[in-house]
């Protein structure tokens, strides 16, 4: 088992990677401290596959127990679910010396995580993420969020939890698609902060599509010690952790587009957002055409998509993704704020392109 | 003008009280740092009031301006309002670099520094209000609540202010009650903390009915100081904070069976419910009737309620109470925590009274 400590003062906490971890979720609780309740909330793709097995294991290490599933995707981060599981958490008189459980994907994360922070002015969290992409991202670093109408992830709160375990026995049950929409956030860390990671990453492709258990582990363990890393220097996002957002403005953009729904998934719209990325770096001259056909060659021999035409829809045009971009909450000052990459392994933040350019190159892109 | 720090690290904020500091609101807004745009949210009595002069006193500035005015009342905390805030927010297009003045009194208060805090993960919030109560009590220390149907501020966050500017001019439209509501809490910093404070309550009775300017200025700063000391000894309620609750456990279930309406106001609801800690400590064998004896006599010369005889319905039968007592907040392990008073200025927390004490207690005052 790997341990990876997230440095936060007084909200430091452990992120535990393994095979077969949940088997030990009983003894993980009780070295957390005692709880009057354990709620696990769940989705109900999560809970046919393992909320009976998880139940039983709780049950067995004498914790009172309670759970609710909830319906899946995306839209399930909405104002309707908030208050569904608030309301289900006072109802069943979680007190401040509760734990609540969020047991699923990155939505699940999102939406719990945000639950347990404003349930009297916070509960406590611990994350079992289900997925690639919520082991190696989502469930580290305290962001939640619900989706507005006018954006996604737009309403939300920092609230770390008090334990992420990542069980990477539980990505047997993603298929390719699923699985390969984590490896976009996997491919970023490198991208961002961590040349010798990308050269593993691209050393390591065969591996990886053959989900060799061995190399999963390593490359969740490592993409948690770069996240960790950047956490700690900056848990509010006043600085570096922005460099996480490499690809996510013309991401999420897409995301907007195919209105938050299964036709685009989130690492599918962050694998072709950071190509545009790329790409955009370049027209501005910051970066190599030979970055990006590595980057592009790494993203087709794993199988992932790189660009928009490859979407399963209508190429939006620029001035639709534009408009999508602008509701994003990487605006400062009124201008759009752009992680641009300069080479493998580092990008720096740019709030500073003129409206214009950015306008000439989403033609040039949309065309 | 007094300048009270509350010490919270990178989150220290400053507390200005004194008489017409509205009209220097430009300047400690700018004081404060670069905002893109400046949003007031307000309550429809205040806007009738205070709204245009506001309004104009900000765009004398060159701030970028917009408002928004909600209905009154503590049903406004819900979350049909904490959406409509939120969105309202994001319709307006305020990023991470506006600012959201919460105008009004606890009610405004609670729910747009709920509303602030997750808006795009925290957008900067100033509060001013513009009651006793809030003035002295529910604008310090950064807790947001809305309220849940099973109880009282039962969701929320711990959110503080950037400022809190106490303009005491305001309180002239207060009418007596809403006067009187606030003196609830000013006291109760006496009963808990500050034996000199009560005394110097005791001896300016008078002065206070009149609502001399310099005695009411007095009394906010010295009702701050002690709330400041108190969120920097302990933010997060884990510790000294659980004082402030003084009469709230007993208030809060008061005002749940009122149906928080105005038949009871906050404050008289804390007046009743502190006589009946103080009682209960007697009960328990930890004050003398003295003690009662001397608040019972501060409350009723400044014309406030202490009994809950002098409400405007039916006794609540024990039963009931206690139900209402149970869904407060501040229950721990199943035990519900009480605020004893062993006299004036000095208190204890107490979690281990057994439920039959509990009931007997009840059964006593309300036969």
């Amino acid at each position: 088992m790997d341990k990876i400590n997230v440095k936060l003062g007084e909200d430091s906490y452990d992120i535990l990677i393994g095979q077969n971890l949940l088997s030990k979720l009983g003894k993980f609780i009780h070295e957390l401290g005692y709880f009057s309740k354990v709620a696990i909330i769940t989705d109900i793709n999560v809970a046919s596959l393992y909320l009976e097995k998880l139940d039983g294991i709780i049950s067995k290490s004498r914790l009172n127990t309670c759970s609710l599933v909830l319906p899946e995707g995306e839209s399930s981060k909405s104002w309707k679910n908030l208050e569904a599981v608030v309301e289900w958490i006072l109802k069943e008189k979680l007190d401040r010396d509760a734990l609540v459980i969020a047991f699923g994907g990155g939505v699940i994360g999102d939406l719990v995580g945000l639950s347990a922070s404003i349930s009297r002015r916070g509960i406590a969290l611990v994350q079992i993420p289900t997925t690639l992409l919520a082991q190696v991202d989502s469930s580290v670093g305290g962001k939640t969020a619900i989706n507005s109408k006018f954006g996604k992830n737009l309403i939300g709160t920092f609230y770390q939890p008090k334990m992420v375990i990542s069980d990477s026995k539980l990505l047997s049950s993603l298929n390719d698609r699923q699985f390969l929409s984590g490896m976009s956030e996997v491919i970023k860390y490198g991208l961002i902060l961590d040349r010798k990671f990308f050269q593993w990453i691209e050393m390591s492709l065969k591996k990886i599509a053959n989900r060799d258990p061995d190399t999963i582990g390593e490359l969740i363990a490592r993409s948690c010690e770069i996240k960790a890393q950047i956490v700690h220097e900056d848990e509010k996002e006043n600085g570096i952790r922005a460099l996480l957002n490499l690809g996510h403005t013309f991401g999420h953009a897409l995301e907007a587009y195919a209105g938050f729904s299964q036709k685009l998934l989130h690492g599918e719209a962050v694998s072709i957002g950071t190509v545009i990325a790329f790409k955009f770096s370049k027209f501005l001259g910051i970066c190599s055409e030979e970055c990006i056909g590595r980057l592009v060659k790494v993203y087709s021999q794993l199988g992932m998509l790189s660009l928009m035409e490859e979407m399963p829809m209508k190429m939006p045009s620029s001035k639709t993704l534009l408009k999508f971009m602008m509701q994003d909450k990487k605006v400062n000052k009124g201008n759009l704020v752009f992680i641009l990459p300069e080479k493998i392994g580092k990008c720096m933040v740019n709030d500073m392109v003129p409206n214009r350019t950015i306008k000439e190159f989403l033609d040039y892109i949309c065309a």
